[in-house]
């Protein structure tokens, strides 16, 4: 059987409490289907490691990682000693672009056992996808800041999108559709107010979309798109948006199947040019770190995704049962109203593979 | 007593079905408090009137306002026939701007009596006040396309802050939590995606900030933020946010309430220099218009904010109380559970007055 070359990743807070419980439900799943990884503990990509160098990453980053599979992240952050925009942008929003994972993918889903924010909705009502462009559009930090410490101080910032870079996102969002028994597409725009990349970004989901007849496509702004999460969240199949959009839905929506640290994320490259990147949507989370008490699906789920990557369907999907199972009858952390902490869950998941 | 100058703008889809209703009820408060209005009734600044003169609004639009005390718009928008950029950049956002009505304040609440999508909350359980940056950021129409119809097409488009813009409208946000009991306020951000702009943003709300000292402050960025209203909804205060920030979180609030058909707006020019506006948080709502079944409540609240604003607030807090008192015992419109049109709501509101 074939050896997977995987870069482990903890980061910054949570991330290093999830990120065993990642690995200990990888682990059962290799023995059950006879996987082998090879596992590359790596320290950098924190901010542990900015403190004692002034970097996030040494400047060989692309090279130590380039040959690896896939990588598996926890989160990075830590506001209190780098500021996030110092820490993000020198670790994960590099991975995401000079790996060019250009799909962030998103599954939001409400399953049995977890209560509900929503009232009276049934698992299986809520079940679709965020498809979120991960290299370009708000994400940047082009522009600068004129008459910069004086009252006049003006700002600009640049969103930059591009036809290569949009295509691409809205061709996987329709492919993805097509291949759902609903076969409905969602395109979030903000195009009444956004008056020149959006009207844009809608142009190109028409002429994406042109190629695939067999799907409905709902162009809606962002505005009321996030307040139908929580009133129609049963409209939703596939949902695709620009970076920032994607940000903000990819944690809406889990919010409303209960909690965000059952969200996970596969960053990805389809053409596998690069290495994969796999974590959980939720963050480092300073405010719960050293209390063991994080859940550790989100860093579990994200996991299952990446062996589906790999090709290891069957080992998804006894994780995700596995996953299933535990969220219905516990144990289950604290914020699904359980008992459990993060050490015990993880071992109850992996005891059921 | 002195007469209030009105102008009166339907404008498109359920903006005309909903407007009556405004109008009842300020007729109605009007005759109880001695109040005396003179509307002008204005049919431009829709898409019926674009349709007839290819421009939104006459070239002497600001001359024909400026002289009002008010402006009570119901919606714009008509995608079908005027696409949303050029309509609304062609009026609303064109009011905001040259009105200076450089706040949008939207408050967010839940009555008793509206079937609340959350699970178990209760009435006074969200109750809190978005305060929206309304005349630059995130909406302009700057920027532009590189290789315009080409594979290699690239697109900019910027958003624009200035220190003066900011400042106001944090300022204002600070002086709104001085004064409530809790003092607390949420300041909505995405410094660790978006580099140039948000960082800064961040830094202003620490330097208005610096002066008062008794006003707790939360940053957060967007994403978490939007999960938190469905999460923790009973979290928030006051809450400050960019334009396109504010825009979201200011749909997605009032989803959390039950509906958008609830939610009023008002775009204030504090310093009176210009007309302020008070309209719904929705919009023309293509999809519901011509069957008289809108909700016409963030109609009638937005009137009951202009009132407040003019320094009626007898008569808006008479209007806030029918409003409860309707919600709680009926008739209710279908968006509520109940079977009245938008019309028996309205006159059951202004009845109660
Ligand atoms: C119609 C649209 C331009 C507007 C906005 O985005 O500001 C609306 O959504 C609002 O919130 O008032
Ligand atoms: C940490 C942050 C930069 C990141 C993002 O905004 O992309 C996170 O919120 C996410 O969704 O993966």
């Amino acid at each position: 059987s074939k050896t997977y070359k995987i870069a482990v990743i903890p980061g910054d807070g949570i991330g290093k409490e999830v990120m065993p419980e990642g690995l200990r439900v990888l682990e059962a799943a290799a023995r059950r289907f006879g996987i082998r990884f090879e596992f590359t503990h790596i320290a950098w990509a924190s901010c542990d490691y900015y403190q004692q160098t002034g970097q996030m990453m040494p400047d060989d980053w692309k090279a130590q990682l380039q040959g690896q599979d896939a990588i598996f992240f926890g989160a990075v952050g830590w506001p209190a000693t780098v500021p996030d925009h110092v820490s993000l942008w020198g670790s994960l929003l590099k991975f995401r672009r000079e790996f060019d994972q250009y799909i962030n993918l998103r599954p939001v889903r409400l399953f049995e056992g977890v209560p509900c924010p929503l009232a009276n909705r049934k698992p299986g009502e809520i079940d679709y996808l965020v498809v979120r462009e991960n290299t370009e559009g708000e994400y940047t930090n082009l522009g600068g800041v004129m008459y910069a410490g004086t009252d006049r101080e003006i700002v600009i910032q640049e969103s930059v999108y591009s036809r290569f870079g949009a295509d691409r996102v809205l061709k996987y969002a329709f492919e993805l559709a097509q291949g759902r028994p609903r076969r409905h597409l969602t395109v979030a725009t903000k195009s009444n107010g956004i008056a020149i990349s959006m009207p844009w970004w809608d142009g190109r989901a028409d002429a994406v979309g042109a190629g695939y007849p067999s799907v409905t496509v709902d162009k809606q702004h962002i505005d009321i798109l996030s307040a139908r999460f929580v009133l129609q969240p049963g409209r939703f199949d596939v949902v695709v948006a620009s970076n920032l959009f994607g940000d903000i839905l990819s944690d809406l929506g889990p919010a409303t199947t209960g909690t965000i640290g059952l969200a996970p994320s596969a960053n990805l490259n389809p053409e596998r040019n690069f290495p994969s990147l796999f974590e959980p949507v939720h963050g480092s989370a300073p405010d719960i770190y050293g209390k063991n008490i994080a859940n550790p699906v989100a860093m579990i789920w994200s996991g299952a995704l990446m062996l589906q990557f790999l090709g290891e369907q069957a080992a998804h999907d006894a994780i995700l049962k596995a996953i299933e199972q535990t969220l219905a009858s516990g144990p289950r952390t604290r914020d699904l109203g359980g008992e459990a902490d993060t050490t015990e869950m993880g071992k109850a998941i992996a005891e059921l593979i």
